[in-house]
């Protein structure tokens, strides 16, 4: 009897598909694996809940999207049924160019954005679905009229941030990410073609950045999260480097494709057919696998990486506010030399040398217009100042075992 | 400064580990596995929040033992640091045993229960420790003067359940689950070395069994999820049948391993040393990345039950009151040899007649006591009718491909 | 800009009342007047949080209709906007004749039940909004042809009680009363002009059942709750006594003409103007200001009543499953005149006898109807066991003053 | 069984009060007359689940406190029994002192602070309970030589003030103020006699200023609120007014005596029994009916004052950053006149000229203290720039009837 499929999704209650394209896709293999790809990486290490995975974030943000829609519409603004499923098929689909572990392994198995392979997987969608994605690729890219659309999708209050601030707060229980997006929701309407917030909104709109601040420096840069990360990146890096010297990892597949090459976007153009299926058949279970086997792997870089990992005896990570000095490196890179004299290169793998950045809000790009009783329009960085802090966050770090004792 | 660890709790809050024996154990790597194998197996495939682990279970069991000792103390039932410690140690490592996918492959892989593993880890960790475990194993076999322990550990009421029905409700989003905990925990006593409740503590009991029994057939026995699960045993059972045949599964290490073999009690009494640690190096990664790869195996059986199940196309099942005749499962049987023709036996795998039961509470097990304001004991079924229902709940099904058509 | 007015609400996050007849009648003083007249009367002198009004409830009530109407139009049922417009009208007003203390005063102050004033305030809102309710009192009255409408105001699966079990369940914090309203509500449909619930909601619609049942004996019926509203109703009678035998009471206005007079349905219907204006300028203010002053009244019998009440010492209360027997209320009556020797009927104001039943759900009232997946309607009590008890629960108590002694 | 009395609590779901003298305290008149002092004054005119009285809020507090003894004495700091029984009574009572819709009508009705009133009662309980509250109001008036016992009571970071954010912003719905108390309370620790907050809660700490200050904003300065307020001081000037010119308003006993003169500490001092006794009868239910007996007052500014403020025709306010402009003042003055021409002076108590400020956190008084992980102890306001803002934020505003159109 129901024209739509209900998901119970503990963040909204209930989230519902209409049967059709939209149902379609969400079963379609392609959206299926974002099952296989948590979210938020190894935050998990930290807080034991976040386990969720982009599939879910990518429902939730379909969901915010409907009822961004609703409330556009009964303001009076034109959305056609069709200008609806495309932006909700914009939406859904956003993130699914992203590989196993999203973020961490982003440039470290290929060479490509994951958004410019979100195009070229719903590209290659668009063809088995004879052209319903169309319009859906336009809003996408920027290219439909109603830009509002697109903002829905990508910009500095899309339905993305909202899902996923509302996501990772709830499963990693961190209470400083709550926000207010129904209440923002119901505050949105389009002037001159662009998304606005109507003035009684600006404290949520104000609680939102601050959250997204926060949020980043708690959870998605905690120190023991970015370790993890860390750690994982130099396993892959150890592994690469060890294949390409002709040395065997006991993986086959795909996951071995991508440690032999690291493909380019321009490769990923020429080969679309070929490279987005095997990278299509990679997911979180992969990466995971091959860790857990590399554990008892002869090299002893990579297997002592690999079961800290696994066994997650983290690296030590502390943050300092000016780039460390090259006299504290070398001093650092001497020590695992000699504690850990596994092999000549061992240091470019035992001791990372990073920083990390974090713009909660930006002048820069297209701002949040804030719609004044009056009448007029402003940009959020001339109506508040709580909140905007444009300027960009820096912190620096160094990162390696724990056994290293500094004195 | 502190003298505890404190982890985010998206259901409690937060949950403190003692820095000392109880920390050392969770840094474990058998307990550190726990990470590594989701509460409650497929679950996710229909409820897409339910990723959350045995590990986080543990924890939050733990938290809520320690929230009962401070209960029963203030009510002047005498409980030492050491038991206090002893019986949070127990309910920590009461599912230790535990294997890939918890109950689902339970049977499939190895011919032992999770209990009896659980004691056999516990008795190594306790070599390991060098002793300190002795009274926590004596609580969790009930071996110990104060029975009132062991009903904390295992139980009609014990803290297992309560927690695994406020996690699996707060993580599946199915709000019918969620029970008084914290009522229940505060109307704790001891009486003539028993755990009961106090009288006006029922009504929270009488909810807590409903819910337990609601959760069974709203979630742990779903159709689509009994379906995902009966599906990966017919895996397993398919890649077991093979691997006997001496077809090569591409499958290496400790999962090959009990492929090729079905261990009992007895072999892992006689081996422990081995096959423990064989055991504890298997997860839920193990069997998801094999499933994985056997999409693409030569034998049709195997590689259809394994893309069926990783790209979600279940199999149809359908509760029914009585055993199914033998002529509706010859029927189906007979359809299945003629649309899926791959090989003799294959509807030994496509075909499952099964039954679930469930029974909330049952009179026949040690009863929950309720103190009542006149200082009388009673047990729960001479005092409510409600939410009892000690009868046992049998439902049969017929599981099969969606693709057979009945008429 | 926005065509809705947006409420905060604590429950569903945020109400919208759309501009209009909605929103005047919102606006309206005999609307208004039910924020001050408490949803569940005396019941914060257990549950300290329970003090929201009918007034929210009402509108909650009101906010849970428009999703119904949204969830059964997407389903293929044709309801036009006059009639959306006419059911929230219907719901928003069906508590209007409520006076303070709400069930608690129904018959002490006046003899006419809540739904015939309702009744009468709407057809007199109705010739002030020039005819613009009419259709709203034909759904209310289920005068119209559209049965299901009806039902959505008023039936065993009504609006109505969804809201108030969310809202009372939350305010007074009682965990057991938590109901899946929002599954519940997406599970509706309409079926031969019958509101039915889609067979996979049939689990909630359990849990609902159980819900109401547990809220009754756990908080509308909790013996601190019952014994505090009967207080207040031998308050009410004392005074009533008094000033038919000419003692002022130092209280003027309308409460002094309901205390002189006890009117009857047919005199509202003679007196309609009058009565109806002097009926709606009271409110839970004047009842309360009134036992304040009563505290120090020269009457013994009413100044103890009041100041018991005021000062929260509660008489004594206590269930039995039998009636109580002749012999033990006359041994408390006696106990009463001895021990409070104010008056020769003091015992008639401080010793109550009385009962109370619970009918969760009714097989004699038109049932809760379940669509089957094979397209059938069964009666719910056919179709689940659980929840339904359709027996009525009866229990009997006396009340009176805790110095009483019995023994 | 139970030594503690167990109340359910939305916000925290149990608070536990021991039998003895918190719970004696609790029982006694002058506590419970809390329960009629709504914690938000007139708030839920705004946000209509705002009903939650200072009783509730009282006892909130109490229940952090108790947690916070418990996290400080597991991390070694001492605190006797005594001790945390007499920290616990000087936060449940800190604000017994509260009158009649509390911070509103401070300084309307009389002239003394809520926090002098609350010293006086907590010395005229000690005198009733035999000096067993020594102690306590010792800890409240900073005269203990731990001096951390009292900052838990009043401080930037107070248990008062962790409790009405909580609750304040669960009974509005303003997700905003939202803060991570039990993450707060686990980080306190004694550092040379000082509460301080270890490191790692520093990002709860900018969480709960920030949240202080949108709740500020949203919700205790809301412009609808103030409007509210402030008519409501102006109907009790005016009733004053016209009692002191020998005018009848209608209302007898201590409202009455409060009306008729205005006292100040100085009179409370000297007639300590007679005026505590006459303040502890107040509460709203006074006021409430006071105001809606003066709808019918012949006195036409104070009816159509009491009238605007029953039937929620509130007071236009809109704030302006700076001070208006004389001119502006007497131009709606002169409006005011023209349009209400009721008496000479109608303009006195129709038009409010007013300014709030707001400073989430102040470097002027004791800063909240950070202990830093080497060991140093910082104040936050060198710690972090975030959620600081020790600047005061001042907005003006006009409060005048709506009918007024200015142009």
């Amino acid at each position: 009897m129901s024209k739509v499929k209900i998901l119970n999704d503990p963040v909204y209650g209930f989230i519902s598909i209409p049967y059709g394209i939209v149902f379609d896709l969400v079963e379609h293999p392609y959206f299926q694996r974002l099952r296989r790809i948590k979210q938020v990486s190894l935050t998990h290490y930290v807080y034991p809940g976040a386990l969720h995975t982009r599939f879910h974030h990518a429902l939730g943000a379909y969901h915010l999207t409907c009822q961004a829609i609703d409330v556009l519409r009964s303001k009076g603004t034109e959305i056609t049924a069709a200008e609806a499923e495309a932006v909700g098929i914009a939406i859904l689909l956003h993130d699914i160019g992203h590989g196993p572990f999203s973020h961490t392994l982003e440039h470290t198995l290929i060479n490509i954005t994951h958004e410019q392979l979100s195009v070229m997987i719903m590209e290659k969608l668009n063809q088995e679905f004879e052209g319903k994605l169309s319009l859906a690729i336009e809003i996408f890219n920027n290219r439909y009229h109603k830009h509002f659309l697109h903002q829905l999708v990508s910009g500095q209050l899309d339905m993305d941030r909202m899902d996923y601030l509302n996501r990772d707060s709830f499963f990693t229980g961190v209470s400083e990410g709550v926000i207010g997006y129904d209440r923002i929701i119901k505050m949105l309407a389009v002037h001159n073609n662009h998304l606005v917030v109507e003035e009684k909104g600006i404290y949520s709109i104000e609680k939102f950045l601050i959250a997204r601040r926060l949020m980043y420096w708690q959870v998605y840069l905690h120190k023991t999260v970015l370790s993890a990360e860390q750690m994982m990146i130099q396993v892959l890096r150890r592994a690469k480097m060890l294949r390409h010297r002709g040395i065997k990892l006991g993986v086959q597949g795909s996951l071995n494709y991508f440690l032999e090459n690291t493909f380019t976007q321009q490769d990923f153009s020429k080969n679309k057919s070929i490279l987005l299926d095997r990278f299509a058949s990679l997911d979180d279970t992969d990466i995971a696998f091959a860790i857990k086997g590399w554990q008892n792997h002869f090299d002893p870089v990579l297997s002592f990486l690999a079961k800290s990992l696994i066994s997650r005896r983290l690296f030590k990570l502390e943050f300092q506010d000016q780039a460390p000095r090259q006299d504290d490196i070398n001093f650092i890179r001497q020590k695992i030399e000699k504690q850990f004299p596994f092999s000549k290169d061992v240091a470019n793998f035992l001791l990372i040398v990073g920083k990390e950045t974090n713009t909660a809000y930006s002048t820069s790009k297209e701002e949040i217009l804030i719609l004044l009783k009056t009448g007029e329009v402003k940009p959020m960085s001339l109506v508040s100042n709580h909140g905007i802090q444009p300027k960009m966050f820096t912190k620096h770090y160094l990162c390696y075992p724990k056994e290293i004792i500094k004195e």
